[in-house]
């Protein structure tokens, strides 16, 4: 095929999809159905009084229908600030609020602000393959970040890697795919760093309403040059459970998003208006059901580490929010133990090199656990201590 | 600010959102409401069995609040497959589609998958902003293709424009901004230059279904090649009124939507569910009511060309579709016109200039007049005549 642009054909394919296509060659008896932790999004629709609302503005409200402006609507951006201001307790005003496609588009319009062809992003490893996959196509390079005790990168090892074609660097907390929940102080030192150094810090907050500490869990958003530095990335996907509306937002200082507004209204053009109308809904009405929820995914992050530690020379490397980051004991690389697994023990869970360097990521698998019960965690360790490899030498 | 991309700094702005803001300094009288015609997005709804369609959806079909594939929901690719097929009466596989949030996406994703920063894309000017302004800011060069009689592009002209550099061609029909309808022989010779530099030809169809000519517009989908050469782009957001859900799609050969599926997953992970749902439903069921509307759009065209027949020294260059792209006679440049014609005669149109390179476009302006019906676009023709603005020499 030709033209095709090669920094595309370079990127590796969503791996998401590569995990699905395991499972069409893979029989599971009734006896013993699949446990999928491949992905943590939602199963189950968003409770009825949110759908009610949505339900209604698509029958009786014109504007559900129409473009919005491209930044999102003003009553979201209104709501979402407002809820950013308390939580944080930290100025921030609608006008530091883009409402995008879902969390993913977030973080790329963000990036476009930063970076193009031949800038390099300071990434700690394991990453969150669909921002790796970003930067790759953009021709932007990706500069790995070992990660420390606990799965937290130090800003100190970053700061060795930083050169006159940086321009971010990208943090996720609670993190994709570690579930490691970042401590203030290592916040705080990155902001630091990158302030001094003239770079951005981005920080994915998608799963930030899992975090196991009460409160906010930073105070970046307080400090000076905040609106220079910081870029934070949120999802309404997770936390509403709102996954197939696509709604996500950023919030930064108001000159970015007069840059970042020329990607969203050539990419986007607006978010969907449903899903809007049920964010801001779900951000004024549902933080009951969002703490209740949380305590259930705290619950199923303390069956997972009671459950892994049943599991001879399996080692839970970290867990927190919806996923945990383990290691196997076997001398065969994670990519082919996950296929494996899918076979012999009929659990579909996602290899370490799915999300790291070529060559890198071989002993580690993630675990996203969000969606099993404690029951289904038990399940799970049960089928993994009973778990052995045919072509373990 | 620091760091910003300087590709997207040298984006220029939504020209959209800047000529609203013209308005916020305007007042209009009672007896002289603003006629806009600056855009021709739909104002109202969908018609209430769409509506119903997507209400229910979000009440009861847990689905429509879940990610669905990223190459859009198997229905609705299946079904525009078989549209596309009795439309152009040629074979057209669900294989060959890709669902998209909006059209604007479904050209950022095709063009991700055939040129990078660097490259070189031909657009015949005027240019639809949103095209120009993806290019800009990957860093690609948009190499502008003078139009000839009735502002139709030639081939001929393009040969002479095509470098090792050149990745596509980007025709738009019927155009935006010029209304053109592209001869069938104009859209085969491209196709056949295109195919036989190795390059590809992307055609823009999202006013297809308002053209005044009966059926298929082209023979391109049945030619030699095609799944290689030819990338079609495709929106139901003027179609059915579902402009707020963004709903576009691409259709072209299996082996690109490999590559426009990495773009797709980072960008988008999929298309909102509720508005595929509605789009399917239209594909299906709506024939009837689209052709009632192709019907009232191609009435509007000709109450436009009529109308600017009695407007003194003013042009009427290219009609068709939603858009007229018309030649003022003023001592003026369009830009400074468009402002004047907000304060002096309450019309709001877009200038020639921002569909232009810079330096270029001054003599013209859009007229988007779908949503004007023959009284509307009579009395704005009426103001058009009473206009002289005070500073002509």
């Amino acid at each position: 095929m030709k033209p095709v642009n090669p920094t595309l054909a370079a990127t590796f394919s969503p791996p998401v999809m590569e995990a699905r296509r395991w499972l069409a060659s893979a029989s599971f008896p009734p006896d013993r159905p699949l446990i999928n932790v491949s992905q943590a999004a939602p199963v189950d629709p968003p409770p009825e009084d949110l759908r009610r609302v949505m339900s209604d503005a698509a029958l009786n409200r014109p504007e559900a229908h129409l473009y919005g402006p491209v930044l999102g609507n003003d009553d979201l951006r209104a709501t979402l600030a407002q809820s950013w201001q308390r939580f944080y307790d930290a100025p921030v005003t609608p006008g530091h609020i883009a409402i995008t496609q879902g969390c993913n588009q977030a973080f790329c319009a963000a990036m476009t602000s930063l970076a193009g062809a031949g800038d390099e992003v300071i990434v700690p490893v394991p990453w969150y393959f669909n921002h790796k996959m970003w930067l790759a196509m953009q021709g932007i390079r990706a500069v790995p970040l070992a990660c420390g005790q606990g799965m937290v990168p130090r800003a100190q090892d970053a700061a060795a890697l930083i050169t006159d074609k940086t321009r971010a660097i990208v943090l996720v907390s609670p993190n994709n795919p570690t579930g490691a929940e970042y401590p203030a102080e290592t916040l705080s030192a990155f902001f630091d760093l990158a302030r001094s150094r003239g770079i951005a810090l981005i920080v994915d907050e998608t799963y930030r309403d899992f975090d196991s500490r009460e409160g906010a869990p930073h105070d970046l958003r307080n400090r000076d040059g905040a609106d220079e530095t910081l870029i934070q990335l949120y999802s309404f996907s997770k936390v509403f459970r709102l996954t197939g509306h696509r709604v996500g937002a950023i919030v930064t200082g108001p000159e970015r998003l007069v840059e970042i507004e020329k990607f969203l209204d050539t990419v986007a053009i607006s978010t969907s208006q449903i899903g809007q109308i049920g964010a801001e809904y779900g951000l004024r009405k549902m933080s009951d059901w969002v703490a209740a929820e949380r305590v259930e995914i705290l619950n199923r992050r303390r069956a997972m580490r009671e459950a892994m530690q049943s599991v001879p020379g399996w080692e839970l490397v970290s867990v927190g929010a919806y996923f945990a980051w383990v290691a196997h004991p076997f001398d065969m690389a994670s990519d082919e133990l996950a296929r494996t697994l899918v076979h012999e023990a009929g659990i579909l869970m996602l290899p370490g090199t799915m999300f790291m360097p070529d060559g890198q990521g071989k002993r580690h698998l993630r675990i996203a656990f969000a969606n099993a019960d404690a029951a289904g965690i038990a399940a799970m360790a049960s089928r993994l201590a009973d778990f052995t490899p045919d072509i373990r030498d």
